[in-house]
């Protein structure tokens, strides 16, 4: 196994005391229980948007945290789901008066720990709604997944909502517009590579040397089909024509484009990959007014991409170019 | 070779073109000869900054045309010199009447084909000048390379270089702030696993299991010393020793920490080093002050970290905090 770390039992522990060392005007974090939260919390009167889900997909949740994203972020062990007393303390220590907004990706892990996090702060009088992201097309139930599992719209709603949040949108009407981008959100990836978690030591499966898989998960769960190697235009009008169909994205719609590396994809072929993405989009009418190119919802080293495409209205927009000033997420601010 | 590309030899081509097609309202991309340019370009009045060097180290150089930072960029073949002709002509249309700064990393091609367009521009009755990143601690001379290599410096360089010229710098202070810059930046990397170059289709070396490199280049060059794997803690503290000990940093130094990633590192991994360099300057009574994390200067896919620090005063982090608005880098804007 070949990473940059100390004992693989650490390396969570410590990549979080690095997070909160290196961005102190940022984010604090919490080790006992684990969360990372905003500088400056709680904010008074401003709804808390707190989210989580397994180590392994950084920068999700953690590097998303700070000004206009997330108040907090409750990080499990490598692609294992946060406990519910991480959830319940961060919400205690950001709650500003106005209420907790959780964003949940669809594993049933996090849902089952969130949902009991919500109950708990309910029983203290802290008013909570949940959302739950399962924008992944690929397939229907999974590995660890009833229905469809939360992958690339999660951080697309992170930041929405977090910019709402920070204009000052009341829990419930928070609620409802997460559910809108959830509900006008899809996503569908790839892997060239598997990857290796620190403590199990070996990858978490197999891939010939001339094969991928398409539809992968971001724990590498299965996906749709393992196939011979495509160019990287095949496989983005494999990616794209999955997505755009289910929606399905017509003619006309403007969306915003994220083409997320699963990790070990460099810049170079990401741009291959948009480039393909646009002409597809251009070619079916579908305008790409914003767009997201990059790592951000990771699965450690995996190689490999995936294309998410959210559907935008005025108020999609406005709130996706609120200033925002997270670790890895920053702009306008 | 896994890679997301069509035929090998298009991948610069193709890739170039996903990024104009990305960020219409930040960059243009010229095909024929290769070069990519500031969309507001010429600037009136500003001072011109070009870099330019072998594609493969994604987002250098073109991820960091914009505001406040590059008027253009030019991109050789994967780990290839751009020609002459590149920067001439790249010269010639963001050129807005101040002259041409040059930012060169030193690497033979390179050193020698940015010589040739400063002549040639000269020869047009444009001022040019130029100055040679040799930031790399690891080795004197190495493959491409007489005297010290440029890396990650580089990059810190484009910024502030950028903000200088963006504040009304004139050409000769800008080169000298340039010189400062290099003159007080220092880097040294490291590999866990090598790259390939599309068009090779085979890695550029070998590394076996429990192997690594320290002091690599960013082509793959031979650094200090093939041994066994560490820790991330040893590791962080070899790079970290060789580099302050060159300036040498001291007690009192206010520094930028740059911790990068070749490629392949993810975020999580990164931030264990982070962890230990601040741990290591701290104990030196050296503060970090200004940070970057993230994938800058990348060798394709290679997995690896490099260091670099970067002595601040007063001018430097005014310059540092100015706003910037490019693919790769942004903020206040």
């Amino acid at each position: 196994m070949k990473k940059l770390i100390n004992r693989p039992e650490d390396v969570v522990r410590e990549s979080l005391e690095g997070l909160g060392l290196a961005w102190p005007e940022l984010v604090r974090v919490s080790l006992e229980p684990r969360f990372v939260y905003r500088a400056d919390a709680p904010v008074k009167g401003k709804v808390a948007v707190i989210s989580g889900g397994g180590s392994g997909h950084e920068p999700m949740h953690g590097g998303f945290v700070g000004v206009g994203m997330l108040d907090a972020a409750c990080p499990g062990e490598v692609f294992t789901s946060p406990t519910p007393d991480q959830m319940f303390e961060a919400a205690r220590v950001v709650e500003g008066g106005a209420g907790v907004l959780f964003i949940v990706k669809n594993y049933s892990g996090d849902v089952m720990n969130f949902e009991m996090a919500a109950d708990m702060l309910r029983g203290e009088g802290i008013e909570v709604e949940s959302v739950i992201i399962d924008d992944d097309v690929a397939v229907e139930n999974s590995l660890y997944t009833q229905g469809r599992r939360g992958v690339g719209t999660t951080v697309l709603a992170e930041k929405i909502c977090g910019a709402a949040a920070d204009k000052g949108y009341d829990l419930k009407r928070l609620a409802e517009l997460c559910r809108k981008v959830n509900g006008w959100g899809r996503s569908m990836g790839m892997a060239l590579t598997p990857c290796t978690v620190p403590t199990a030591g070996k990858p978490t499966f197999q891939l010939a040397d001339d094969e991928m898989e398409i539809g992968i998960g971001i724990h590498g769960e299965p996906g749709r089909e393992r196939m011979k190697l495509k160019s990287a235009d095949e496989i983005t009008e494999m990616l794209a024509k999955a997505v755009i169909e289910d929606l399905p994205f017509r003619a006309g719609d403007e969306v915003l484009a994220f083409v997320n590396s699963m990790g070990g994809t460099p810049d170079i072929e990401l741009y291959v990959v948009y480039r393909k993405l646009h002409h597809l989009l251009e070619e079916r009418g579908i305008r790409i007014s914003r767009r997201l190119i990059g790592r951000y919802i990771t699965s450690l080293e995996m190689q490999g991409v995936s294309i998410t495409l959210l559907k935008l209205d005025e108020e999609l927009k406005e709130l996706w170019d609120h200033p925002v000033r997270t670790p890895a997420l920053r702009w306008g601010a």
